[in-house]
């Protein structure tokens, strides 16, 4: 394979990424409609796009495997391979999230998984999970090292919010336990959602710098 | 480097994963006896061993990217190389998941996370976790595809209990929200320590003979 050839696929790899990344991010825009408005067909679209994801992430990684055999790769290639495959997973995993938030929407339909005074709190959750894959997206693309740090800041924000799902559920809750389940879960997948982007720029990092950021 | 030296080195990764995943399993025995016995000095003992299982993850990731920029590998240890990079973040979350059952349980103590009348479901949760970790740690070692075929037969086994984490929370829950809503994650931190469990035989199916199977 001569280079021109390889780094076009490595092009074509990084927008296999990104077309991933805007479609778990669209997942979960409409995964917390379907939430709010209890919309069951719009809950069960989410579920089909999540097979979707799936397939897509395992066309990727074979593209990487591919790739990697095809061609003895430099440093810098190989790193962004290596953070190619991490990143797959990550992506697949942001997809089961907002598929996970959608079958709660339709396990409840037609009544409400979120109680109304609630409400507000869910449309934040999903505003920064939204915002944080939107940014996550773009640092895809651009790989912007800065943009990349600076994401912790948002994630703060989710953090944030996610304490306040504790805070509901431990001050005098009179919605019943069903209820506290599902209010629990759901504040746990949007803060999932949020880590797993967070993780993404890491892996952007590391694939511009070499550097690894430790987990938590 | 010498094709000895290189398969020496492919050696070393796999004796490091085979110890990650020794240390998980012993993690996860660890972090249901802190919290069916509420002993936070256990516990705290289980937030520290994760940090190393963090740092550990680095070292064999940084061994896998040496090993490729070092020599162009064959298919064969370019598949188990790639499944390693996966194996490791798995692997990670596993630790992540005992830390947090950990944390529930040094959060509580003195007092039970668990109510008393839900100990034997705890039991049997912990078990099956540990008998699913013991396993998939062996099918590291040993590559048997038959058996990591089969590991999917006891996290049915999980998912059964999980069900009946939620049967228990639906059926006149009398310890409160607060006590719900830790229920309701600790069940979530088995299945998902399970399901992260079954990855993993799946990688080494896909490493043996090059075949994704597909997740949910």
């Amino acid at each position: 394979m001569v280079r021109d050839d390889f780094h076009e696929r490595l092009a074509a790899l990084d927008a296999s990424l990104v077309s991933m990344a805007r479609t778990v991010t669209e997942m979960m825009g409409r995964a917390s409609r379907a939430l709010l408005t209890s919309d069951p067909e719009l809950a069960r679209q989410i579920v089909a796009t999540d097979a979707q994801v799936n397939q897509l992430r395992n066309t990727v990684d074979d593209q990487v495997a591919e790739l990697m055999l095809l061609q003895q790769p430099m440093a810098r290639d190989l790193r962004f391979m290596l953070a190619a495959i991490r990143i797959t997973g990550d992506l697949e995993r942001m997809g089961d999230l907002a598929k996970h938030i959608a079958k709660i929407a339709l396990l409840r339909a037609p009544a409400s998984a979120v109680p109304s005074e609630a409400a507000p709190l869910f449309t934040s959750l999903s505003e920064v999970a939204v915002r944080i894959a939107t940014k996550m997206t773009q640092i895809l693309s651009t790989r912007d090292q800065l943009d990349a740090t600076q994401l912790s800041l948002d994630d703060d924000e989710m953090d944030a919010l996610h304490k306040k799902v504790f805070a509901k559920l431990f001050s005098d809750w009179p919605y019943g336990v069903e209820a506290a389940v599902d209010f629990t879960l759901l504040g746990r997948f949007y803060e999932r959602y949020a880590d797993h982007a967070v993780n993404i720029a890491h892996q952007v990092v590391y694939l511009v710098t070499g550097d690894v950021q430790l987990r938590d």
